[in-house]
């Protein structure tokens, strides 16, 4: 994931019960700052998404945990879409210390979209693919 | 992991705003669930431990969601432990479907053990080695 | 409260992360026993609830909390409807310690039925008045 | 709550999961706006606040639920104190629309200072409330 340039980036508002009883932000917690930064990505990235009918599901993700978070620290989440196939996509989302740059934890998912009426899965449309390639600066499709 | 048999199950009691907006469970709300079934899991096969010392934190995990859950449904968490190291031991969890026995998400996970009073990891003691590797039925530990 | 006769029960499983730094069950977390407790008792006392369409909305709501709750203890939340009016009804609920009977908190609550389809409150129907005055064996009807 | 002037006020983030599946915030969640608020009021209010040692703990609360939260929202959440008593103190919060200025919901709680190490409550200390008078511009001692 080194290699990855985040150009989406949002502070998250760390709240009292997100830390549990070892004193450190709760690990199922992490995902809510994950959903927050893709939410947001797409909300601003990807034009007329309409959260009524249109969902982003979670298919899998895979995440590392670097290092612990504290209540004072003060964090950001960051998003990039890394791949585009023809029915699912790729995320590289990590959190970082906003102070000290520091890598606190990354996540690698894979999202499909999903017709909330229909109740089943959909392509991205061609106008979100199109949106998501110009905001990360380079083709992303898996199969040209 | 379809070959693990898992020998530990804790029906799950899902609640109201486990469910989000898309009318599922929410991703997150499934770590709350490996939590419970690996906390639960932990406080019945090793002998004595004393959660205001022992943490068991994730240090990585994959999780691979292969159905929805609704709210009407009925579920467990399953857990075993898969491998025991020097500093870290893997755990394989799912959640299922109580009546279906449809395996709704998998997760594989690595955990260490951590002194919250010395605020650093520790290896597992032998004594919960131990126990684990009876109550498994198998010498689990990776270096013999 | 003393003199309500609780005829709903249901018991809460407590998960890791409802334990917040100070050690015990967030305030918060209150709220979703509550919750849990009322959405059982209006599924399983009145007929043909369809969540889908008819929701129940917090409107106002009273707790006092008399003892901490802590991740060990054995717990259950009780519900009884109080008061029918004519357009909201009355809740009170406690969580309670199954082991112990100790009333660990209260709930007083005022309750509206809301039509999601319509984006509006409406009555409890007739049917559901009836059949929660037969539940809890007496007429709650404030309006007669 | 009309004649109360707010000085504290915290812009809220909202979450995805905080919204459940009637398509608004949980009741629950708004527990968690308002200890947002009143830990950043008295970490920043109060001189030297050991959250280590230090709690706050709700005994009673009133909530008031005006108008429902959607996602898109901008809210923050308010708070006072309104009084200090020898053993407990008064709070007032309320989350509002930023935009609008609406009124969502109003919350009247009474809390203790509590004393994590001795596990028991103990009175506000002189210098927390000489800060929180000088904060809030007026004497909140109920016994003078």
């Amino acid at each position: 994931m080194d290699d990855i340039l985040f150009k989406h980036s949002l502070p998250v508002q760390i709240r009292f019960n997100d830390v549990d009883k070892f004193g450190h932000v709760n690990n199922a917690i992490y995902l809510n700052f994950y959903d927050l930064g893709k939410t947001k990505y797409f909300g601003s990235v990807c034009p007329n998404v309409n959260w009524e009918r249109d969902a982003i599901i979670v298919v899998r993700l895979e995440v590392i945990f670097h290092s612990q978070i504290r209540d004072i620290d003060n964090i950001a989440v960051e998003t990039a879409v890394t791949g585009i196939g023809t029915k699912s996509f790729d995320l590289a989302q990590r959190v970082i210390d906003t102070e000290t740059r520091e890598v606190k934890c990354v996540c690698n998912s894979t999202m499909v979209t999903y017709d909330l009426l229909e109740q089943e899965s959909k392509p991205l449309i061609e106008e979100w693919i199109n949106a998501i390639c110009t905001f990360e600066g380079k083709d992303l499709r898996k199969n040209k």
